[in-house]
């Protein structure tokens, strides 16, 4: 077995879709990108897909740029740093933007996913050991992305954030676990815990959603309640098992009282895929009193605060949410694609396009305008 | 067995303590009691002790007066309604403000103590089924407060709301149990389910909160932090079981900090037993991230909301509430008073003073002044 690739420990010129500023589009550029130092991993990105957190941070004013985005992906493992025991060159692995060191008190406690080493730091650019970028153009230093920067031909990732998975799955569909399959489907398996026969109800139909749904049905839920103001969403939520759709738009009252009288008092779980306060409240409002329970997977950025009367919380709901659906990266990630190859779980279906890594503007523009699911992006020639 | 007592069937003239109006010192009065409906039980009144919510909704400037408040109390069952199978002259009871009807899909859920028939509600001031007071004086209505209305010595209250007990239990000592030390046991028992090694934080060193900490050391916490203003009473929380003690005014940081550096991170669960929005912070924020649990005990009547930042619940903390520990009252009371007859469960310091009846207004002033932990009236002469 060759440990040793040709490129090891020299820096690799190659391509990577630059993001010089806020919302300013991708640029393909050469890139350098540094050997991995200790305790990382250069990974060689087959496939990334666009997720909406990129797009989020991409339209951020924040003074991280030059930047490359990416974290959702898949790739093969092209050399590694001193100390990295678990992986070597050739290994197929997905990146995952919220670590697991396994030598915290979080990672050593089954309760959580946190891992108090490599926490999700979307404003970060640089690499944890050194505070440096490994991608430069002509000595110019390009910032890191949530540790991963996967719109790259190859980039450097802490070990403790790529996961080995099975040799023989297809990367350009396995790069969807590593964000918002797991997301949705761990808010409902880890998180919520939903249970045969349940009733669920869930906010927003773009991936994240549908893989809660996906979840759900897999899971036994006996009720789906699929919601969206774009009624165009709701074929493919049946494809992945919801039962009811709701659009707010088409009813008088506010869609938690329509949940409400639907269900009898509330469904026992809600999931709230959009990211807006408004939203979480509907979504929380939607649960049955007792022992309801209300996820939040969206990421609200607009810095508004939800408002709760105390009171409310002697209803007996519980209100939540869920990073990477409560997955511990290395501990979980493999096991998903295992279910994945076996067709215990299956989300072909959310690919809605593919383009090569010339185009990867058109995902952008494909996500924002909400035609696509997922777009896959070919970052191997 | 004698199922019919002398006074069935017939209203009964006896001594209760009126609330004329709001913050109106009690008064004793004649008053008359109707005999119970169909679901209804008359129960003479040993014992009652007086609880916060009495004072609060006593001083509250609500249409509901004039009134017989009274909660927490113990008595015997002196004539049943039509219906009540459960229940016999006779029989030594705890009236509860939250009842169990065994009906509802709440009360048939092992998942919640609510139940939708008999739900608090502190401002319904008069008997469900028809709407109607069983108290007058001359003819004049008297309102109930809570379904329970325990200072007078005869009471009507709904037979879901009565719960009866070993009669062999001391009902001085027993009826602590209707409210406040039951709340406080069941927040750490049923709500928080604290485990042996945990480590607790306390806020609020009132009964309630010393319920809690006598419940977490039963639980086999590791680490009971108590924390109030007023150092007086970090010795009675001693007693129960608290191994360190907290006063805000002696830190120059938040509380929550402190607390945070003490623990390593925070504490695997806090409880709320002040009724504050500020405090309830406090307690959510002295919480383990990933994992820690923060129950909200004490009941805010100020109508302020707690503002929350969605991305909080990222952390992975867990904020709920506990309405009468999560206990349903006729499935749980007894085995509560079974545990105070075995001594696995210890309360008697929390009985600082005691009052006949006629002087039941001294047991306001004592709690308003924070001079008692709870004052048990002697209704039966």
């Amino acid at each position: 077995m060759c440990l040793v690739t040709p490129t090891t420990g020299q820096t690799i010129t190659c391509k990577a879709a630059v993001a010089w500023g806020p919302k300013a589009p991708l640029v393909i550029e050469e890139i350098q990108v540094e050997p991995p130092q200790a305790q990382e991993v250069r990974i060689k990105i087959t496939h990334t897909s666009l997720c909406h957190s990129d797009v989020t941070f991409w339209e951020a004013p924040v003074e991280v740029f030059p930047r490359i985005f990416g974290h959702e992906a898949a790739g093969i493992v092209e050399s590694v740093g001193e100390g990295v025991l678990d992986l070597k060159p050739g290994d197929h692995v997905i990146p995952v933007f919220t670590g697991e060191c396994r030598n915290c008190k979080y990672c050593k406690s089954p309760r959580t996913n946190i891992c108090a080493n490599y926490a999700v730091d979307a404003l970060r650019g640089t690499m944890k050991s050194d505070g440096r970028t490994r991608f430069s153009i002509q000595g110019k230093p390009i910032f890191h992305f949530m540790g991963t920067s996967t719109f790259s031909e190859y980039t450097v990732v802490d070990q403790a954030q790529v996961v080995k998975v099975d040799p023989t799955a297809p990367l350009d569909k396995i790069c969807l676990l590593g964000c918002g399959i797991a997301t949705g489907i761990g808010a409902v398996w880890k998180t919520a815990k939903v249970e045969a026969g349940a009733s669920v109800a869930v906010f927003g139909l773009g991936a994240v959603g549908l893989a809660v749904i996906a979840g759900a049905k897999i899971a036994g839920a006996s009720r789906i309640i699929a919601v969206d103001l774009n009624p165009a969403k709701f074929a493919k939520a049946k494809v992945f098992g919801a039962t009811d759709f709701l659009n707010p738009k088409e009813h008088d009252k506010a869609i938690q009282c329509v949940i409400q009288e639907m269900t009898g008092g509330g469904v026992d779980y809600s999931f709230e895929c959009v990211g807006n306060t408004s939203v979480m409240r509907s979504a929380y409002e939607s649960c049955q009193p007792g022992w309801g329970k209300s996820v939040i997977v969206g990421v609200d950025g607009s810095n508004k605060m939800l408002e709760i009367n105390p009171l409310e919380f002697f209803s007996g709901r519980i209100w939540t949410a869920s990073v990477f659906g409560g997955f511990k990266c290395k501990s979980d990630l493999p096991d998903l694609v295992d279910k994945y190859m076996s067709k215990e779980l299956e989300y072909d279906e959310m690919i809605t396009h593919t383009r090569p890594f010339s185009r990867i503007n058109e995902a952008f523009s494909l996500l924002q305008k909400g035609e696509s699911l997922r777009c896959v992006i070919e970052v191997e020639a």
